[in-house]
């Protein structure tokens, strides 16, 4: 299942290749080895030195590519966080599989997926915390809110989905459309609280990640009172409203 | 009303004196005068230099006192921030009486008091964005969420107390003690939409303040379902638990 996924190392250490993408060859071609050398390099070098201290030209220098080579894979650090963030979902849908494979009780999917993202997430927590800054804010590239991280966030966002559409859980139909958003939005939260998060193994994240999967069930299943809808509709609508690349994609996804 | 409170000039501009204690006396004592010189003068200081690079002995020489005498007031960077939270508050406290004294109607008071708020804040916007790096941490001392940050969190979430209280809102009796303290967080989801909003004059914070106290008005008359109280005790249960000073404050008002 989790093809070539060596990750489970500390901060500082050489990443293992990830190929986690549905290619019919084992061996990825050139060109993707040497993008993945650019991000792997450019990773350690954000955990050694802090991201706004790594210039391109160190990350090329370092990777033992031309600094037009490494321009050419990743047009900007910004874009390199980018290539973070997908490969981060790619790892996530991977290891997801088990327990979305086998399991239909909601609370024990979502505590699965949740528990999951901690896990693969575990090796950047030091990063994490001192990339923060550059990330909370909405409007930038590196927030996971922004238009430039859509192709994660969606990815993301169907992982939900399918927590969702393969649970027993009885959903109204207005609403499958917008609370696997919702519940991507918890994962948000909890995302910011792990961040922060300076027990052993970020243990009281996982605690999160459990109670917040108990209270969202709760939540769902408390989804068949019809007066509820309204509320739920108007929560969506509010974070899409004001959250600068919700909007955009809520409606690429109408348009498909 | 709001006495003596001259805050509405831009960053890096000297600001009023603020006296919006219950003092009969309209001059304060000496220390006060001098406590709030240094208070003053630290912010200036901060939103000139950054708080990182702001020094207590620069705050002492600038504001013309000993080092010695600085620290007597502040005993650390972390207090004065903590002094200039406090000062908010009482600015807030005051600023929403003519709302609170006069409307009953729910989502009026509580769109008054967030609007107060904006108002209040607005001459520190800028300070704000580059200061949220050493607030989000919730262990932070400076967080809102932090033990060091209870009078001041104490204060504001008094505030929700009375919006609901004073509403002709009908609200559980059980919900009654939590409610409160869900909508001060939802003010904190608000500060920090705001912290990072360039949108003139904070519109859009603006804008997500009234539909936030829309959404709030229709969940707290969704409150008179028994159904839903689990719920909203369970979202409550979790904040306290998760957020570190939050169950101090929780268990200290017990007491009281």
């Amino acid at each position: 299942m989790r093809r070539g996924v060596g990750v489970r190392c500390g901060p500082g250490v050489a990443l293992g290749s990830v190929l986690v993408k549905d290619e019919k060859d084992a061996k990825a071609p050139k060109s993707e080895q040497t993008r993945t050398l650019i991000l792997e390099t450019a990773l350690r070098l954000f955990q050694e030195r802090g991201y706004d201290k790594t210039t391109m030209r160190a990350i090329a220098q370092e990777a033992g590519v031309s600094v037009g080579n490494a321009y050419y894979y990743f047009s900007s650090k910004e874009h390199l966080v980018q290539g973070f963030y997908d490969r981060i979902a790619a790892e996530h849908r991977a290891a997801v599989r088990p327990v979305l494979d086998t399991e239909t009780d909601l609370e024990t999917r979502l505590t699965g997926v949740l528990l999951a993202w901690l896990d693969i997430a575990a090796p950047y927590h030091e990063f994490a915390a001192q990339f923060f800054k550059n990330a909370a804010d909405p409007e930038s590239p590196l927030s996971p809110f922004s238009p430039e991280s859509e192709p994660a966030r969606e990815a993301a966002i169907s992982v939900h989905r399918e927590v969702l559409s393969g649970s027993k859980a009885k959903v109204a139909d207005e609403l499958v459309g917008i609370l696997p958003e919702l519940m991507w939005l918890s994962q948000m939260g909890l995302v910011l609280y792990w961040v922060f998060d300076r027990s052993e193994n970020s243990a009281r994240s996982r605690r999160l990640a459990e109670r917040g999967a108990r209270l969202t069930t709760r939540g769902v299943s408390l989804s068949r009172f019809r007066v509820l809808r309204p509320l739920v509709r108007d929560v969506h609508e509010l974070f899409t409203d004001f959250l600068p690349g919700m909007a955009e994609a809520a409606s690429a996804r109408k348009r498909r």
